[in-house]
């Protein structure tokens, strides 16, 4: 049974673009199995990619093999990339867009793929994911080792999320994505706050104050704000039955800052 | 082969909560045969979601697992939950989600998942979906019996819609749902309002008139109102090319009247 | 291992239909391959289907089944359709949805499914993608011929995107669909153009004129209007890091002027 291969794009769902990669992926391997995390990155988002790509990994098989475009330089200087972590293998352009799930137990080994025997015959200059990435993450599921189809590089792109910052009267985090729901997902864990058992915090986020974490949303009041340990292991923000990034003026980059 | 899972969910394409659900049963099961019915129902909006399981569950595999999961209470009080009728078995939260699909043969059996040896080794307060009900969709599809994880339960919470009321002068009911095109489907059956053969009906909606049913949408003149009796078995009121709910002012709840 | 069936549709991800498509696909053959295209089709807009299916088609095994469902005539005086190209068949409605995916390499061979046996014991007026194509396009990937479900019809409707048009001073198309991204692609092939090696053009479109094309997107400055020679094969008008049609008031059907 060849490995998974997971995807997750900018693409949107409105064109056919992500279905064309599955194309090109069962064109070269008929027994594929492929499952989409998703396409709806915002359009050249490659920070919102790698925060939720970061946070999906670890639920997947450990061989899965992940195809991730979202591509601004698609056709230009930027490197095509493979990284590798344990049995991972990640897929994509070499933008920092793979490294935060990637580096997750320590730096991934990396190379960048260069044998045009393996992409499809014609290579657009707008659609490498079509072209380049898709068949090589075909050729990884299927067993081919990366060194048999990319040469090593030694200075990928690097992006992580920032850290906490701590201050005489506290920790200051910031909102790194909002979700479907308006739920705004920080980068404060726990443990950043003090916790245990100092773990009840005080958040003051667009100007709101909210005590937390709460068990879960619904323990607080319907319409209120609540604070919970999320599934990304880090507090974010909702309102219960609500949306908390249009309630509350929350957005990618807001200051949160934690008080004991 | 395992028994196909089927998923419908309220996470949206934004984020890769759907694509994680997947990886969770991939990982669990690799030879998983999946289908994705539907990850776009309106955040926390049961009725919405329960009103398509019911509606899509019959044109699936008999012995199809359903995992569902609109669950604003997650986290608290709420159970988790497996109904089973048939061959087939529902899993997510006990909120009355999945009580109309797998009532239409009569009450289903019902059970609470309380064996933690069959979830994710952490099980966080936010995604029950990621670390509970996934993992038991995919013991289900294996073949384990819901008696070998899960506790019966008596009183799972129900929820069907409502059914249409009777007066002296005809039948009154109401919008159940609009779908994408802006189809508001009724809970109006033909057999409710005297057909066959007394089946030419009027329709008064949002203060509109609409003789019908015509037998297909494009009966009626492009860009004018028309009712059919559609795919979910009752009448709708389209506009032939164009989108009803909000040409007609049709929204989820707008009563409608049948007169013969 | 059966035939691939790849599916587009203007169906929406809000609703379960494309998820009931496949579910009937499931039905009818267990072991059957899926793949989704797309079912973000604008609805109704049989011209938006066509282009990409006609673009995805290419990328996919030579031996795929495609279901395309963009039907605003269903339950109607249209026919249901069966093309087959090479190895390809395509499945749906006959309103010129896919003859241009189809007519790559010449005319197809055209049926018109008229055997009920092969379809749900109920066809509706309204959902022929569920009723009608889904199980057609299940025996087809089966490995029936189309001759064992349907008759020749000698008359299928055509559609095929306009060509451009030649003048004293230059070329004149247009555009002719509008990405996720807002990029703009027209028909114009750079082989209309007089490339190469005149390959250098410039494009008033919108009351803009861009020199081009670039080898890439990202060639142009950020927030630049450029265009380069796309995925499609034709130029597509792009903004680097932005949103073309938003930005240079472009939509389907904007004339594009191309001199040397």
């Amino acid at each position: 049974m060849p490995r998974l291969i997971a995807l997750l794009t900018d693409f949107g769902t409105a064109d056919a673009y992500a279905g064309v990669l599955k194309g090109v992926i069962a064109s070269r391997l008929p027994e594929a199995r492929m499952l989409d995390l998703t396409h709806g990155i915002p359009p050249q988002d490659v920070q919102a990619g790698a925060l939720r790509l970061a946070a999906a990994a670890p639920f997947l098989p450990p061989d899965t093999v992940f195809l991730a475009v979202v591509d601004p330089g698609v056709g230009g200087e930027r490197r095509p990339l493979i990284l590798r972590s344990g049995d991972r293998c990640f897929v994509g352009p070499d933008n920092g867009l793979m490294w935060h799930a990637a580096s997750s137990d320590g730096p991934p080994e990396a190379w960048t793929p260069d044998r045009p025997e393996f992409w499809l015959p014609t290579v657009s200059a707008t659609f490498h994911g079509r072209d380049l990435f898709a068949p090589v993450a075909a050729a990884l599921a299927a067993g081919t080792p990366p060194e048999a189809l990319a040469s090593p590089v030694a200075d990928p792109v690097r992006w992580s999320p920032p850290p906490p910052v701590w201050t005489a009267t506290g920790v200051t985090g910031e909102v790194l994505l909002v979700d479907g729901y308006g739920n705004a997902i920080t980068n404060l864990r726990p443990v950043d706050c003090g916790d245990p058992p100092d773990y009840r915090v005080t958040f003051a986020a667009g100007g709101h104050a909210v005590r937390g974490p709460a068990p879960y949303y619904a323990a607080a009041p319907k319409g209120s704000p609540v604070v919970v340990c999320g599934s990304y292991g880090t507090f974010e923000i909702a309102v219960n039955g609500g949306n908390a990034a249009a309630q509350l003026g929350l957005a990618v980059g807001t200051p949160v800052v934690v008080q004991r």
